[in-house]
């Protein structure tokens, strides 16, 4: 890196572009090997990882299970992002982007894929009345909180997350550029919730599982090593109060247990949760 | 900036982030002043910017009007946001996030905010049942592509063209890193529009819209100085044949001149268009 650098005319892939997600960056789309994916015999199949983005989708499907629709059964399988699982020729198939999650419909004659997390959330509420508001005001309250959360994530995770932790040099403009607009963001939530239960309203919503992923992990200091120190996290306490309800739904608890290397790795079940140890279940354990 | 660099123990807004946006980035939320919104006599309050994601609201409002449904009559006001008129109490109130597309719909007997481009899109989607399939898989389709638009575009603008175009000083690192996400972005629609004639499948939906407006300005070469070279926009040809068909839409051609110096600052009726050149309108101008 150059303090004078000056791009070329054209960009060109010939060098690596460092740090800890050098491996799966292309500037290409597609498969890079033929492998199909694992169907198990669940209405979803859910390929994913237990990342903020992978755990909205296993959230809403525990909290569908634990509201008593049982209709919402799943098997999640575990996609290993540094493995390269993202670009199977079976995975892409169902997200052309090469993203977790992405998941496969099949509760009806014909199998269907749908892809982004906010897609997913968006197509289980709408499929079982639940987590999304449907007569206005609450529903565009909703929708305008969940779309805020989806356009906002990359400045906290591709963005600070990734200058602040991941990247092979800090670089302090961009460090700077990403704090600030991630302390913005919390500040919005903030003001938010010092008026609200919840970021739509009364109830908690689909806006709530995609928002609760990312700042719940910064703002319990889970995320980016100590960045919820440089971030000053502290001030966001209405977040903190969100998230400490959130944090003890019992959907939500098991949720992130789901594609998680601190807890299953897959799950097919719900008596799959029977092998971790019960504290986990209580959320009276840091760090998962 | 230095190639040492270690970041404090904890960030502090004590110096200028500069680059072209200086002046509109700030760590915390809320009003600035206090001034109040402008109403206009027409069912949606559009306060707006004519830019990717301003253009996506302006865009479905004159489609929808191209499509004869007269409800959708709107009136456009221009939010500068270097001025900071996103900051105005007015503003706040109707989008805590200080960005823009916002909007008011005053269709009903109480007025409701909804802000965030996304959210605009399938609000009025679902209000007009256009746009927007109401079946799957044809819907979960159309959800898929358009979150992965909401969620993709800040890699595009907040991170390439800032980077690459914006930022004070040239950084290689983020640019390799933005220059070849953006690249795997046009990839994947390209690859997408090699076999669909939209995203979505057969017909024109909101994610069409959603991803036209960033990806459009980028092909022909209008966005962030010499990008269109850089990144080898001629790679993408299922990309521009798609982009050539949408620029041609009625609809879009006028919803791109709206909030825009090259078009009409603000739009209160489909009259106020007959003041532009005629040739503006049909498509045959380039840079607007």
């Amino acid at each position: 890196m150059s303090e004078e650098y000056t791009p070329p005319k054209v960009w060109t892939w010939d060098k690596a572009n460092g740090g800890a997600f050098a491996s799966v960056n292309r500037p290409i789309a597609g498969p890079t090997h033929d492998k199909d994916l694992p169907v198990g015999e669940h209405p979803f199949q859910l390929y994913s990882l237990g990342t903020p983005n992978g755990q909205k989708a296993t959230i809403m499907l525990e909290e569908l299970l634990e509201a008593g629709v049982a209709e919402a059964e799943y098997d999640a399988w575990l996609i290993k992002i540094f493995d390269g699982d993202q670009f199977s020729s079976g995975f892409v198939d169902i997200n052309p982007n090469s993203k977790i999650p992405a998941m496969v419909d099949r509760s009806g004659a014909e199998p269907f894929r749908i892809f982004e997390s906010g897609a997913i959330l968006m197509h289980l509420a709408e499929k079982f009345g639940m987590f999304l508001p449907t007569a206005n005001p609450a529903r565009a309250e909703c929708l305008s909180w969940l779309f805020w959360q989806i356009g906002s994530a990359p400045f906290i995770g591709g963005g600070f997350g990734h200058f602040y932790n991941y990247a092979p040099v800090k670089i302090e403009y961009a460090i700077d550029r990403y704090a600030m607009e991630t302390k913005r963001l919390f500040d919005v939530a903030n003001r938010r919730l010092a008026e609200s239960r919840f970021l739509a309203g009364d109830d908690y919503t689909i806006a709530d599982i995609a928002t609760y992923t990312w700042m719940g992990n910064l703002y319990r200091g889970e995320a980016y090593g100590e960045a919820a120190t440089f971030l000053s996290m502290h001030e966001y306490e209405h977040v903190g109060r969100w998230v400490g309800e959130i944090d003890q739904r019992p959907g939500v608890l098991r949720g992130r247990l789901v594609n998680s290397a601190k807890g299953l790795s897959e799950r097919h079940s719900a008596a799959d949760f029977d092998s971790l140890p019960p504290e986990k279940l209580k959320g009276i354990v840091k760090g998962f």
